[in-house]
């Protein structure tokens, strides 16, 4: 294969690059796995799943990143994102100038409260995890339930299956309900 | 920055590329999430961990790369591998071919049986971790310590700390020890 310059590089339409952010603990790098298998899990998809470490990638904020399109995905690292989850203030501070103009930002609004744009779509994650779905540490699934159905990237079946398949064993339960939560909730705030 | 073309990116002397393959049980995505983390906490190192799914990513066998720099990775995909671990016949077979000349191979010899070369180590990881480690779930973290012992690639010290952050509450032990059987197992082969 002969070698195109990166600015030669024909960034398809269809690309769609996803960031999800926040601290250490709040299982962004598991949710973008899962997020990358469900969306693989259809045949028309390619997709490609980073995180990086490095003295750019230090301090408290902690992404990790997919891209997805139906070509095949010469430049794997996220350029311009079309979607960016932030479940903390620092991962807001340091990713929002990453979105592209247009682009869907999606916030924890309990845990972010300084927003540069009115333009976003706000959930608790975090309480919803805790108060509905029985542990904090499945916001992260609430979270990819809400992008689910804010914006169809992935079907409902195609995310429970993957969320499912990552579950620790007698997770599964508070799995499911985080999944349904973030859909439900989602739906609410579109309509 | 100004964009170089892919065939002008000079790749670095000190550019480490490693590859974890096997089936999709067997935690290797979760194993390269792990190294690279630990790897990563060295300020001086830039790493970068994907995962692919698409056609040419789909079959039985599973794949996840770690690149390792001290420069900036501008190009994040494995190329030719410097080290590939393969745990299946299936992977063995699939990615054989990206390694590099002179790199390292490192195989479980109890499933993986036809190998094209006879330069290679061969420890039975899943065999030394349902035996001596208590579950099978942590070969794949066997397999690290392996690594770890035969390359210098991360500290003994910093692989223990990745795996116990990653490790779900109550299976630390299982872990840990996973890690000091891959350590001395692999002393023994390279004595």
């Amino acid at each position: 294969m002969a070698h195109k310059s990166l600015s030669e590089i024909e960034i398809p339409h269809d690309r769609f690059e996803m960031r999800l952010s926040g601290s250490g603990g709040q299982g962004m790098i598991l949710a973008s796995v899962i997020m990358a298998e469900a969306v693989g899990a259809d045949p028309t998809k390619n997709v490609i799943q980073t995180q990086s470490y490095g003295p750019e990638a230090r301090g408290g904020a902690s992404k990790a990143d997919v891209v997805i399109s139906t070509n095949e995905i010469y430049y794997p690292k996220a350029l311009t994102l079309d979607l960016l989850l932030v479940m903390t203030q620092e991962s807001m501070d340091k990713y929002y100038p990453d979105l592209k103009e247009g682009g869907t930002l999606i916030i924890d609004n309990v845990l972010v409260t300084k927003v540069p744009t009115d333009k976003y779509y706000g959930l608790p994650f975090t309480r919803l995890a805790r108060e509905e779905a029985g542990h904090v540490m499945v916001a992260n699934v609430v979270a990819l339930g809400a992008i689910a159905a804010l914006t169809g990237i992935v079907s409902h079946e195609a995310l429970v299956k993957a969320v499912l398949a990552r579950a620790p064993r007698g997770t599964e339960d508070k799995n499911r309900k985080a999944v349904e939560i973030g859909f439900r909730e989602a739906l609410k705030i579109i309509k």
